[in-house]
């Protein structure tokens, strides 16, 4: 696609990758899992965007985040009025400029969106994965990508970038196969959660495993689905993304039902509760639980430098690329001291990196949204990506 | 009881008030409540410490906050390992001195402590009130706290005392009652709850009405309690009382159980999961659900300035007592700020006011916690409030 087809094509605009369409790709090979066991074979659900050129040098691989997916930009019809979940960034003229990059986007396994995961069928029962879905590190997701990667006879990314749990996986490539990328781009990312954090997810897979419908992980086949304790848990994921100065403007104390004032009875209802409830509900009617035990675990065990003695600045002596490191100043989950850490420990090895803390009042959720120096910042950084190509 | 009378008779020190037995009072008067409903008849459970002068001016009432109750201090026997929960701060030599003040401190109606709440008996059925118990007001519980001052005879306070939703409480008795009080101590508190704070409480409220054992509030009825609800309330709730530095210095990234190691397969547990796990437990197994939601929407509810015109400086113009205020640097749930607007208020209001913001890695329950500037603070304050007693 050329821009100038989506000018005319789509109703998108020019800015937009205009529409897009998921592909599958099968892997019959074993994969071998950081647990030790082998996942037997899977599927790669992806979309791409931009054209790979002749060199096949300017290739992006966009990691996604706890709840992420490979539609990442555009559209996938012509009535879709929802974007891809990373829209803001991603196409013609914006930071990943699809005029210059080739972007390839995959649900990652254990995904479910169309990946092999907990939720697809186990070939060696016939039944759905459920919990028995092999346990995933984030290592592993680099070694599915590394499959994508030689399906496109890609031999090194321009970069490979990510937000949060992205970020983590942008990283672990650079120390896994320094020679595969030539930049690094780190967005609202740590090399390690917090205890704060942990405690947040595991309260969040306490609410799961705690709705009988659960059924120990096995409610597929019990036909049912432990939607109350999913949309508990993105309740309280998504209170932690967003900022207490973000909530206090987008919601306040307002009322979206009944009355404070003295002597009123009946039931009240805050703005905030309204629309946490529908987040909630919104998210447990789309995404499968046992993804999401899977990838907050893989989150909590994440701990970028447990190979290297727990030394950060020996994990990234080896690394090759050049790192884009950002964070946002009102970012509690992954706050910019993590992203400091991040940049102190390359300064350290000696490895360039650029760092930008850019305002903004949207907690961890900002790297979602177009906040203007954002866009700038990243959008530089992309340019020196993509000279020379 | 005196300080002598301690030493001796109990193994507890001479900085305790000892061993201390529950009382309980009946009112048969109607309470009007902020709802416009009446509760027919009440108990009140209650503990004393010290012993009221013959002027009866050197009463001190403690304002307990949503998980709180009438022991405060002291042990309910000689073999009792737990003391009250405000035991660091009142006794022999502490900041609530019972050398000088005689401490009531109840447990407030709606509790679950043997105050008549949702989980007693409604007169009128024979059958625990449930949820058909009367929503309640921080102005409620203000109201029943006077039937108590007119029980013991005591025409006003030396002062009027609380941590969180307590010093809501302290602060409704100084502009509902301004003779009643001489001074106003207001810890770690606000004028009320930030639309994040609401949030967290709204998930602890959905985790206890989404178990299946909630039974719309009848699970007493049913036999039954829901306990998997009410402890994932309290290790939610749990999370937001520590502060990150506090979780990251007590639990880090410790494991409890497993192996993070690559190859390693079997269940991992990290520390911090297991201590909230087993915080949530010992709630659930003490603590009355509906009474959780009743404390819940009290404090989401609670708006010093609504009925003037969402004013505090009006609001406390109002007020005639001297108020210290004291918060904590790490405590986000009732965050320096929220401290700040109180100060500012009053000192616009030109009330007189005492303003101490300790440091303290604890988060919100560092109120609980003996930190030593803290009880020397409080301490200094209280010693003028005991002048000339």
């Amino acid at each position: 696609m050329t821009e100038q087809q989506h000018a005319t094509d789509t109703p998108f605009g020019s800015d937009s990758v205009g529409i897009v369409s998921p592909q599958t790709l099968h892997f019959d090979q074993p994969l071998m899992l950081a647990c030790g066991r082998e996942l037997p074979e899977h599927d790669i659900v992806y979309e791409t965007y931009g054209e790979l050129n002749a060199a096949r040098s300017n290739a992006i691989l966009i990691c996604h985040a706890l709840s992420g997916h490979h539609h990442a930009a555009g559209y996938h019809s012509a009535d879709d009025r929802k974007p891809g979940w990373w829209d803001s960034c991603i196409g013609p003229g914006k930071p990943i400029d699809t005029r210059k990059f080739f972007v390839l986007s995959i649900n990652n396994i254990g995904g479910c969106h169309g990946s092999t995961g907990p939720a697809t069928l186990n070939p060696a029962t016939g039944k759905p994965w459920g919990p028995d879905f092999p346990p995933l590190r984030c290592r592993d997701w680099v070694e599915s990508q590394r499959l994508m990667m030689a399906h496109f006879g890609i031999e090194q990314w321009a970069a490979v970038i990510g937000g949060s749990l992205g970020g983590m996986q942008a990283m672990r490539w650079s120390l896994e196969y320094p020679d595969a990328l030539r930049h690094c781009v780190v967005i609202a990312s740590a090399m390690k959660l917090s205890a704060q954090n942990i405690a947040f997810n595991e309260i969040a897979r306490n609410a799961i495993c705690s709705d009988p419908a659960f059924h120990g992980g096995r409610y597929l086949e019990h036909g049912t689905s432990p939607k109350q304790g999913l949309a508990q848990a993105r309740m309280i994921g998504h209170i932690t993304y967003l900022s207490e100065d973000g909530m206090k403007e987008k919601f306040g104390r307002d009322l979206k039902a009944g009355d404070l004032k003295l002597g009123a009875s009946g039931p009240v209802e805050f703005q905030v509760e309204s629309y946490l409830r529908h987040q909630g509900e919104r998210f447990a009617g789309s995404f499968d639980a046992n993804t999401y035990l899977l990838m907050t675990k893989a989150l909590d065990y994440y701990d970028l430098a447990r190979e290297y003695d727990d030394d950060p600045v020996a994990a990234f002596s080896h690394a090759k690329c050049s790192f884009m490191v950002i964070s946002f100043t009102s970012d509690w989950r992954f706050a910019p001291d993590r992203s400091r850490e991040i940049v102190n420990a390359l300064v350290a090895a000696d490895k360039p990196v650029s760092y930008a803390e850019i305002e903004a009042n949207h907690g961890h959720d900002a790297f979602l949204i177009p906040i203007p120096r954002y866009i700038a910042v990243f959008g530089a950084y992309m340019s020196r990506v993509g000279e020379g190509l």
